[in-house]
């Protein structure tokens, strides 16, 4: 049964296709966006436009930008003889955050999951294989989630890389730091002592 | 710092906006819109156009509605003498709902809130006052919410309306259907002793 008015029904159905938004979020969301003065709200409706009409994925490393090619693989200064593989652009992110890694990219955009009906040709593999092949490249660090689908995925690329002569690594497991070793799970002490290192 | 796609990170600014969603969120919402076809973020910049432009209050109960007079007021099967004052057009859905209440509704959009800045002057009081010095009220229901800003507003309505000689009542106090006496607070459960009836 609908009360709202048809517009504001419409505008509640839509927040709640979003992930993670039921119908009283969606309700609240959008009777916000009905209080927001006229030109905020317009905003928000051309940051959508705007966001998918501008943005493509990088014709290097697939990842997102409103560019060509995006500004981490044009940047002369990065390394580009290493590229690290993640799953998605919001890894790039998280890795780009650490100020420690120099290489350049490549972004699959999703991990090889059979169950959801997700195979190799729906990733961004091709176009990795592609640069390997084309570029100089010494070294490929495997960064997809260190999860069940993550691991296959990175075990699957290994074997089709491995051809190619180029060194490839995985980032390493271990206590998370700043965590507990009472809540660390089984596995991922496993992994913490067989990677121990002398200080 | 920005990583993203210039157009990317202002649409996450924009999610970041609404109310209960924090960066992570407003990435998670901004990424899922980027991977909506076309025509559905279209549609969903649109939906936000209509609501905003459509979308305005009813003249006689000042609820949300896309026509000059809401459904409800212009039902002739409603019951016009009696008028329920709500916060927001919200709880109009919420008594609508149990589908046992047959009169009109006025919505105040707010209740009186000193400490954050809301006086009687901004809420749809004047419209209020109005409706019952030209029509024919027999009784106005407080529906506010019983916390202590929805009871000062609902004590400020009444003596506003006491000199029109209308019946005033308040919505009745007690422990909730369904719920356990040992979660209900003291003053819900002397409120509902109080407001015991026969059986």
């Amino acid at each position: 049964m609908k009360y709202f008015a048809a517009p504001v029904e419409k505008l509640i159905e839509q927040f709640e296709r979003l992930p993670g938004i039921g119908y009283k979020t969606a309700q609240r969301l959008a009777f916000f966006v009905l209080g927001l003065p006229n030109e905020q709200a317009e905003e928000f409706a051309q940051a959508i436009l705007d966001a998918k009409h501008t943005v493509s994925t990088c014709k290097i490393c697939q990842n997102l930008t409103d560019h060509e090619v995006c500004s981490i693989c044009s940047d002369p200064a990065r390394d580009h003889t290493t590229i690290c593989v993640v799953t998605d652009p919001r890894d790039v992110i998280a890795l780009e955050r650490t100020r420690e890694y120099k290489g350049v990219y490549h972004v699959l955009h999703g991990v090889i999951s059979p169950l959801n009906g997700v195979g190799p040709d729906q990733l961004r593999i091709k176009e990795l294989l592609q640069r390997v092949a084309d570029e100089e490249i010494h070294e490929i660090i495997m960064a997809t989630n260190p999860d069940t689908e993550g691991e296959a995925t990175a075990m699957y690329l290994s074997r089709l890389l491995k051809p190619f002569g180029v060194r490839i690594t995985r980032l390493a497991y271990g206590v998370p730091v700043g965590g507990h070793l009472e809540y660390a799970d089984e596995v991922t002490l496993t992994r913490a002592l067989e990677g121990r290192r002398d200080i």
